[in-house]
């Protein structure tokens, strides 16, 4: 396990107590990253059904999920033996048997059909098959959105989990270097994420990589127009950007990144964007202290950035940590106007000011945690636009 | 787009068949393999609400999704630049605004809010809060359920996609060589996966890879007890299995693989377990050919695997294709006992005759497709356990 046993008791403890204010008195959770986080468990099972039982004051959550898993829950989490109860392998992708109705079967033998139950209506990995079929297992329960409540609670971390995310940021440093090194004018864009994954998996020779909840993106060209492109087996030409956002990973926490580079000599209009975007970073860096509250970082970025004529429509960062696919981000606390969330130490973001317009853009971020006075960035980094033309050259 | 606007025409034209016979009128699409399979869209933005409204008999779909993802629809898809509709980004991870609201809304203006609605109920990306504002903005609307509608045409691939599937098979191959070559003994896991990412992703000489849908899972020892654990930076030690799951993956398509290593000398339980696995496999791979249906597979299996007093309650295999995270399966035909799909050629299949006992597990697969008197296997790999015992060394 990543944490001890208190660690975990703490975290269900205050889970209760945030059932308790909403009148839940058993939360299914499905988000496999509370999952990990209230248990431990931890393996690439939840693209089956699975789910954690939590009644409120018990000991322990109840975990279920497919028999051939019940070993992974086992071996990784802090549960009882009895509290592993894995569905038979004929409830898999079945027609005519769901995974949640051995969820309401074994809600009902442990009296708890008449609760108010929580569950998270807008996870991933709880359908709308996934509620209708709970609701027709248990039509004597209450049911409440519970969206978040474990997230909320995951938002200020514990200092082992920010030396987790240190090392996440280490790794994201080595595996960045990895790229940028690697990237130039006919080389192909899968050979540099090739590049990208090994360095992001090996880590460093103290400690390994875990895979990040999401791939390297790697858009290039006029794709840097958009940030969500992956690679292909093209080769890079003279005269385009590469846009890298990926993040190193450490016992499932992540610390993000994004850099970007030019093939060539950029034009002034690319430089001007980019030393733009970097001076409203580094404004950001500069405020960000316990007491704050985050629209106001997003009201520095957008002060500066407006001198260019730029606008960004997006949210300038968001709340991460702890994840799995297919996003690393906490879905709670956003840095943008109307976000009254008030800074605390060891609270963590992901600060991304990308820019991107309709035929090209920019990008450089850095994952920072707020600390007593100020923040600390994860990993080291220049953050200008890197130059890649004949020899290696920085532009400062 | 990795295939013409005809082959997609006709995904579409046999999506309207089935809609039809279900008196669906309007389809909505959450699942980012259908979104690919009927536009091309490609690109990792499945983690933020998205979605493809297939109106019965019009021309193309309509792509909604994030404002900042537009641009990747652009880029990768057969569409209309007036069939891209991006939310605006203050539906992204907000309290008070959900894109299923948006969804409902440009329904409503083109004229839909009172059809028949397909929705796919049990897919990761169509929550059950997805569900319940759909319901809430389309109040006239009536909704059924259309998951695996897309899943179930997507069974029996073109020859163009058998080419890429061969592709992918070729990869897992690579990858599977580097990850076997490099465990040994003192070696970390992590660094095992590392060299299989970078495999991966690589891909060969003529074509780059593409990320699988499933990280490499790579359990050691007693972890091979089941199988969904993935890798810590431990050191492998003599005298204990690794099972590796991978797949190789080109423009979405992908061929899983999977082989055991043993490092060090099984004892004679282990290689006579290792051994009627293969030989189970092997009478299956005999038998598969057009006509045949799924449950004879199984069937065949099971008796030879009987003989050891083995018996495996999962499935044996499955549909896989085209696919994103979290999972390479096609949620549609299982090989297992009352599955009587008849076989068709190029019908592929995972077949994993995995066996997961309490403190140990083998595993080895291949992936198929069914030809016009027999099956192709994708990859080209020795099925037995795999020695490394000082020098590398097969049992043949």
């Amino acid at each position: 396990m990543s944490f001890g046993t208190l660690e975990y008791q703490e975290r269900l403890r205050k889970t209760f107590q945030s059932m308790a204010a909403k009148g839940i008195e058993v939360l299914l959770i499905t988000d496999p990253a509370n999952m990990n986080y209230l248990t431990g468990y931890d393996a690439w099972s939840f693209y089956m059904h699975q789910m954690l039982i939590i009644i409120g004051g018990e000991d322990q959550p109840i975990w279920i999920g497919r028999n051939q898993d019940a070993n992974a829950a086992r071996l990784t989490t802090w549960l009882y033996q009895e509290n592993i109860i894995p569905y038979p392998e004929d409830y898999v992708n079945s027609e005519s048997k769901h995974p949640m109705e051995f969820v309401a079967d074994i809600l009902r033998q442990i009296g708890q059909e008449r609760r108010s139950i929580g569950v998270e209506m807008d996870n991933y990995y709880f359908t709308a098959k996934c509620y209708d079929v709970l609701k027709k297992g248990l039509p004597d329960a209450s049911f409440q959105d519970a969206t978040l409540l474990v997230n909320w609670i995951r938002l200020i971390k514990s200092d082992k989990e920010i030396e987790y995310m240190r090392r996440a940021g280490k790794i994201a440093e080595k595996a960045m270097m990895s790229g940028i090194d690697f990237i130039d004018e006919g080389v192909r864009e899968c050979d540099v994420a090739a590049q990208i994954f090994h360095s992001q998996i090996r880590g460093t020779k103290e400690y390994g990589g875990d895979y990040p909840a999401i791939v390297p993106l790697l858009p290039s060209g006029e794709k840097t127009s958009t940030p969500h492109l992956t690679w292909s087996d093209n080769v890079y030409k003279y005269s385009e950007a590469v846009i890298i956002e990926l993040a190193g990973c450490f016992k499932r926490y992540h610390s993000p990144l994004a850099r970007t580079v030019y093939i060539g000599k950029p034009d002034d209009e690319y430089k001007a964007l980019s030393e733009v975007v970097v001076e409203g970073l580094n404004a950001c860096l500069d405020m960000i202290k316990p007491g704050i509250v985050c629209e106001e970082i997003e009201e520095t970025w957008r002060k500066i950035i407006s001198k260019s004529g730029i606008t960004k429509d997006s949210r300038l960062g968001y709340s991460m940590g702890l994840n799995y696919p297919p996003d690393w981000g906490e879905h709670t606390v956003s840095i943008r106007k109307g976000d009254r969330t008030i800074l605390q130490p060891n609270m963590t973001f992901h600060l991304i000011p990308g820019v991107w317009l309709d035929e090209y853009g920019f990008e450089t971020s850095e994952a920072v945690r707020v600390t007593d006075s100020g923040c600390e960035t994860f990993a080291n980094l220049p953050r200008h636009l890197f130059i890649k033309d004949g020899l290696f050259e920085n532009i400062s």
